[in-house]
């Protein structure tokens, strides 16, 4: 048996969130709905402008993983802090969870990463990354041995973005594939997917095992007229898809199956992280054993807790929610 | 007219929140719904222990400086954070509330104070408190000119635990009433009162003029055998009482007036911060021009809003409550 059933490696980020009117985003020629990466001056700009914020941890795979973790899953995550303040936090945070976190934080170089998060009123959340340490992260930062005692790896596509880290993403997934273990990968974003969607086409088709993406994001990858189109796409790319669809659910594919998941009802308070809860809640169906039904249902509970709250982590642990796998499963 | 409706004195603080069941106070010897000041040492032991959290802005008097604020009062706020990350957040979420801000960061001492909120499921807070650079707050870091500037000057209890900070206590009361200026005060917390009930009694008898208190802390103070007591006390030592009696509401004396104020109703999600909001709003009534019994409504309103979610400031400005004062008001 592996040691860890989810391995997460992505861009370690402490999330600032504030809600604002609609006209905020125009003002600051915002795209809602996406994530931009700033610098350090925009990063500074922008928070000045920000009404008052609460800080929480982030990250798209660390959201996953920390999600997996209090559903049950036995899960360890690699990415970049500062040795200051928020990465402190972003530490705790996570170790907390439940989640292993061993690597070493970055010393005497860029602040620990931060996202400004706008909310508006339609719980739609808008992003700014400012990657700070997260560009130190590199190949060097992954250990093949912890990479092949996990049963999956978990890799988020915002990974890209950083260089360095396309290279540590690389080096995982072989050593993932060295070891007999399955690489997963979240598309992340679509304007995430417009910037690299020629190696995450070749990512898709070589690399990845088990591909999360929502309905822009998988249209954006094969740039198709149709969400069906899109799906079609991947079943013949990858082993296992699991699409969502905001309030129409999810599909997953794999082969020549398809199963169609509902969302579960839930007041739209703020939606940053709910593709990330997603994945976990798939993640720890897969580890208990269940079928990719109870995984796609797992997927949309966890969705619905973090909708339903601001921030994009939940505030108990969902561990009841995954029953233990039933003998034989 | 004065340029500030309220200026804020108090210890400046980031708080950490996050969902314990009661095991975990009794486990770690802390006293449900108090405040207990901790060493560096403490802090990060208690801080390893904690679940997942969330930073927010805290401090009792620059809550009730930000609520106020965003009830329409103009507001400015004394308190010393350090030139860290989260000096950063504190500085940014009162300025952004709309509160004047003056007090230069403290450069190279200790960190920005942090107090551990740990929310029980029956939405009580429990804190601890770290002051960090709050301890080097001194008399000078007080502008008499500043003190003159507004209404009232509004003083926290807290205040009296770091040695420094009282003497600045004192030299910004005497500074507002030698500029013909109001001094309030709230007593803050009941062990608060406990470690200083002597010098809280010559205050209140001499230099408070306006005096905010819970039920416990009154009785604390006058060491009375019943609110009732304690408020006729309270009644022959201040000019000004507001007493709060959480879900019974409060009761604000005046000379021999006594006006009887109900609780707005409300989801008890987290009481962090309601004392701080239930002033705010009483503040920001005053600076209005409104009646006792209309300033006691909005402090039960604003008090309301913050008990209704996590975290001691509300999400959205408040400003919709206050009426303009009426012409000849």
């Amino acid at each position: 048996m592996a040691r860890f059933d989810v391995l997460g490696i992505g861009n370690a980020i402490v999330d600032v969130l504030a809600r604002v009117e609609d006209g905020f985003l125009s003002r600051h020629d915002m795209r809602k709905g996406g994530m931009a990466l700033i610098d350090a001056d925009a990063a500074a700009s922008i928070y000045a402008a920000m009404p008052p914020g609460i800080e929480s941890s982030g990250g798209s795979a660390a959201n996953t993983c920390a999600v997996a973790a209090g559903m049950g899953a036995r899960v360890a995550y690699l990415g970049k802090v500062a040795d200051d303040e928020l990465g402190t936090v972003f530490r705790h945070d996570i170790t907390a969870a439940g989640v292993a976190f061993p690597s070493a934080p970055l010393v005497g170089g860029a602040p620990t990463a931060r996202c400004l998060v706008l909310v508006t009123p339609d719980g739609q959340r808008t992003m700014n990354t400012f990657l700070g340490a997260c560009t130190s992260f590199g190949p060097g930062d992954v250990d093949p041995a912890l990479v092949a005692e996990a049963d999956v790896l978990y890799l988020e596509g915002y990974l890209f973005d950083p260089p360095a880290a396309q290279a540590a993403f690389q080096r995982a997934a072989a050593a993932a594939h060295a070891a007999g273990r399955r690489v997963a990968l979240s598309l992340s974003d679509a304007f995430c997917v417009d910037r690299h969607r020629a190696a995450f086409r070749d990512l898709v088709r070589g690399a990845v095992d088990i591909l999360f993406a929502n309905e822009t994001e998988i249209t954006s990858l094969y740039e198709a007229n149709s969400f069906e189109a899109a799906m079609e796409a991947a079943r013949g790319d990858v082993g296992l898809a699991a699409l969502t669809r905001s309030e129409a659910g999810s599909v997953i594919v794999q082969g020549t199956e398809t199963i169609v998941v509902a969302a579960a009802p839930c007041a739209v308070v703020d939606t940053t992280g709910a593709g990330d809860a997603y994945a976990a809640g798939f993640l720890a169906g897969l580890a208990a054993g269940s079928g990719l039904a109870v995984c796609g249902k797992l997927g949309s509970l966890a969705a619905a807790e973090v909708i339903g709250r601001v921030g994009a982590r939940p505030e108990k642990a969902l561990r009841g929610l995954v029953a233990a796998p039933s003998p034989g499963a």
